[in-house]
């Protein structure tokens, strides 16, 4: 089963959401898909600073007793550009209907994953998105592997893969 | 005390919310302070359907079952535009900051309300938000009173206001 | 040849459509299109009281002297939402980055339709965009055939199209 | 007078700009206010490049043949982060209305400025936005003295100041 707690997420339809048709404005759907992924990887106990760049002042060293905690990280050496994206629209939705979120995230090949996301609200898929994303060097704009992070996140996410290990970062970083 | 929980919410800066200077977009703080300010609502027990519009269509009845639960109401007569706004910056936020939101939300006179939004990020002060509502009947948009729900939240909302009465409305309306 | 002036558009990479990595969010690529398929539609002389719904309080009568010019219409009884989109990015967008984005609509059956919205600088293609929309009854949210204007300017952007004839709409209402 | 061509844009209200009320969402205005800010900075002969900060992958050298004309700058050592701004709403604005906006720019001190964005449709003002933007270093975030092409635009904006001079870098750098 695919239950695990950092792939079923939830959010409600702002009023921001929305558009002068009394529905949700498309591409805001895949605005959520990349809040949702950045969720799932802060639940599963992947913190900000190790996927997604920051700018270089913030990144405070463990003695800098102003930073934030989660600061103290070394600059990023590799990003995670989308390539592609798409999203379906089956049911309209509108402002205040809660959804239920769920993620399948997959490895493609050695540097590239995707992520389906399906929206569900009353137990119905309202849309589904798609993300697909490469990994490159920043400094070069390369291809090249996955970070381990992203790895491991994506080998605890597939389906059954609770079954046979159920490694330390799966352990939410936040409530 | 002000520590109603509908008062005090939690937001993450996500990936999305920066520019490339690595710091949020000034103009998604009043975003935030918009879906804090609809959270708030509904965490008091205030459904979206009596505030925000919605199509009419989407209004179901209690036999249609279709329809999701919290869609059977009557189309609004009163809407609560935004007259004013402003924003104060005092410290940078980055991707992943975990942000609390805590709420001071005042009636200024029959027709009219507003809430400042102090958004603090490890204890200090980042941001402030403001935003000013004005009650208009949608057909004329001529102004009017607060609609009823409107003003038991700004009663309940008022400091020192639980210590006299604590409303039944105040329970929240989803966890 | 497809060299419509309502179907080749530019605009400008702006330092809100970037995100801390200092490229464009990707998602603000197909909020481009839906601008360009408003643009073009404006161009080919389509006013956007014909396609897109306004509050009905702002539809004026050819008496209202408070009203702005093109407010004088019915209220709308098709609606064209979107079904699927999909976006496909090859280089990386930075703000500043002059774009000039050409579309190319196309009738899918008697109620649909996709467009196909290509941006390039510097003569390079950079990133495709897709929407694909459904005419609907507003009412019942049935499919039903496409609005005129649609069809007209579907016709007059095919390929070759102006070859054969030259309608009158395709004079573009504003510089 | 102040009728510079940097000081008076046009924009369209476009269908992802409203909300289910049918109107502008009040936030969009503020991001209307940032890109009309680097539109002035443009038209008046000031390249994104020189403002605002861009990843460092995309600064070309003379000798880049791949990267785009404008590309060829060093890395910029000064920000201007917004620090307070605020928007007031007049008349409800709605998809299609073709708007027209006047910039007043004003140098507040060494190492600030603000510039009000008025907002008009059919001849009568609609909104009114303030950004106000603080210079610091981004390697330390101390403030410090405004960039000399900001200066520049700063002193050409004011009122009459074409009397006195009309400096070379008021040519627009594009149509």
């Amino acid at each position: 089963m695919e239950c695990h707690n950092w792939l079923r997420l939830k959010r409600t339809v702002r009023f921001g959401d929305t558009d002068a048709a009394g529905v949700i404005q498309f591409h805001q759907l895949l605005r959520w898909c990349h809040e949702a992924y950045e969720e799932s990887l802060e639940r599963f106990g992947i913190g900000a600073t190790e996927i997604f760049p920051r700018p270089e002042w913030s990144r405070g060293t463990p003695s800098d007793e102003q930073a934030a905690p989660d600061r103290s990280q070394p600059a990023l050496t590799i990003a995670l550009p989308i390539v592609h994206c798409s999203a379906d629209f089956q049911r309209p939705l509108v402002c205040g209907d809660p959804l239920s979120i769920s993620l399948q995230p997959r490895q493609l090949d050695p540097g590239g994953f995707e992520v389906i996301y399906r929206f569900a609200c009353a137990g119905q898929t309202a849309a589904q998105g798609l993300t697909r994303h490469r990994a490159i060097t920043i400094a070069t704009r390369q291809g090249c592997g996955l970070p381990a992070a992203i790895s491991t996140w994506l080998a605890a996410s597939r389906p059954g893969a609770e079954m046979i290990q159920e490694p330390e970062q799966s352990q939410p970083a936040q409530a």
